[in-house]
């Protein structure tokens, strides 16, 4: 199976309302709940495309249980979430039906304990034995180390399970130097870990500093690829218009099911750039459409890039 | 007991945010949550006066359960909510900390079925039997019949047990051609129900509808009381700032806690106002400070009122 680990889930509520007016009271029309987290949605593709997905990080609270009984309600996706004693947080989208555009609402997570943290270690290392790839997704919730996710990037590495880090900041920096196999910045990320704003230099200063392979997201140009088997550039076939919430996820989920099925990198990331527009252009934020997802799948340009000057 | 009803049961939850912008993402820095619906506002203001108080409903869906266990933990307060397959109502409130506003998101309440609303029924009937007044308060979920509170009008009054309606609309049309012992409308609801516009005639003919007594809140301008016994004008001794959410439902407090307690008319009054004021001036919404109730009790004007032109 393929483990994905998201530290801060989140029920992700989306409402619906005429047009959210500060300071007014509104009706909701409409009501959405959903288990998020950047691994829980990470899994949720990957189970769609056909893989065995175990979730692992923290629930807690009402919240934390609605989290996982809809994790177990998903086809493919198997619940190890670690019980802790604070509230897994509330995301709440407000959709305006009369723009489109969307407020967000995001209540901070659960402040873990010492405890809890070496309960979750435990359960990760024991989960790690049955791992044919592992993806460390999103934010860390209050009270865990800054270093965190570099300590689980180096028990992966012990227990030979290839890891995928998607994160940011100090947490992201800390974690490149104990050496994942694969970090899949955007270019903000990316400049704030590496200091420069050209991608192909700050994507290769990535890899120096400790990442076997980097993947750059670069929104609508697609993927920029650096690895020890060559560069790569990955496109859409078309600028796409949509909704980009969850597309950073998909892309997340495609490079790691492309990996556990030993695809060489230019396939990887065209999977990873098809998965990505079929979200962006579907109607539900963060889903994809299968048949949209195949037909943009032949249509990806995948060209080797050469060195940065 | 005091018995109080309440159909739409929420979980009231209030956010705080620096400065709510439309389209924005937003930290929320504060998570509070409380059972909320207008009987069960009552509920907690009748606890905290000393009186036994039974809590009835609905309640659905995980948000119900949290509404269970956070009644539950209330102390004076008995939880006797009827359980339904839909999903209790979240109510969010985003307080803006920059300019202290508030912005309302409701969710509507779960639908009731014929089935789910006759199991309530048979559950009123038997808590009225050791009930010493019952209180019905808010608006219909989906699915109920909108004569249903003139029904549960009619079984109190056959049980005998003093009934308070405070709804409004078509539901409260029906329900006071019901008979019920005592209506709190506000100046809107009840220029809906009699079409005038002039608060001491309306009251007036809102009796000749069919209500036994009719207590009019007029906002900072207190109380008009229209009884069998005589009328009556209550008015707060100053000018009251703050919060009014909650204050209505404090009123309604005041009035069923003085009835059970056999207070003459002009005691129950000056009680409603200050319990109502004594929550305007509260800094937490829909909370009264004690030692403020006690003071302004003293200050309450309550003066005979002659009859309209």
């Amino acid at each position: 199976m393929i483990l994905t680990v998201t530290l801060n889930t989140a029920l992700d509520i989306t409402y619906h309302v005429r047009s959210l007016r500060p300071h007014a009271s509104h009706r909701v029309s409409e009501v959405l709940e959903r288990p998020g987290g950047k691994g829980v949605n990470v899994a949720r593709v990957l189970a769609a495309l056909g893989h065995e997905v175990t979730v692992t990080g923290f629930a807690g609270g009402a919240t934390g249980r609605v989290v996982q009984e809809l994790l177990t309600a998903t086809p493919g996706v198997a619940d190890a979430l670690v019980p802790v004693a604070g509230a897994t947080r509330r995301t709440i989208a407000v959709v305006d039906e009369e723009s489109g555009d969307t407020t967000q609402l995001n209540e901070p997570g659960p402040a873990i304990t010492p405890v809890e943290w070496n309960a979750f270690q435990d359960r990760y290392e024991a989960l790690l034995a049955s791992a044919s790839a592992v993806a460390l997704c999103g934010s860390l919730p209050p009270g865990l180390p800054v270093g965190a996710y570099a300590g689980l990037v180096r028990t992966a590495r012990a227990a030979g399970v290839p890891v995928l880090l998607d994160t940011s900041g100090e947490p992201l920096r800390r974690a490149v130097a104990a050496r994942p196999d694969l970090i899949k910045p955007n270019a903000d990320e990316l400049a704030e870990l590496t200091g420069s704003h050209e991608p192909l230099r700050a994507t290769q200063d990535a890899r120096r500093r400790g990442a076997r392979a980097v993947v750059a997201s670069l929104g609508a140009e697609g993927l920029l690829a650096v690895t020890p088997e060559g560069r790569w550039r990955a496109t859409p076939p078309v600028r796409l218009r949509g909704n980009p919430t969850g597309a950073g996820d998909s892309a997340v989920a495609g490079l790691l099911s492309a990996e556990a099925e030993h695809l060489p990198w230019p396939d990887r990331l065209a999977r990873a750039v098809a998965l990505s527009a079929a979200t962006v252009t579907s109607p539900a934020a963060g889903e994809f459409d299968h048949r949209t997802y195949e037909k943009l799948l032949a249509q990806v340009s995948v060209t080797t890039e050469a060195n940065a000057a």
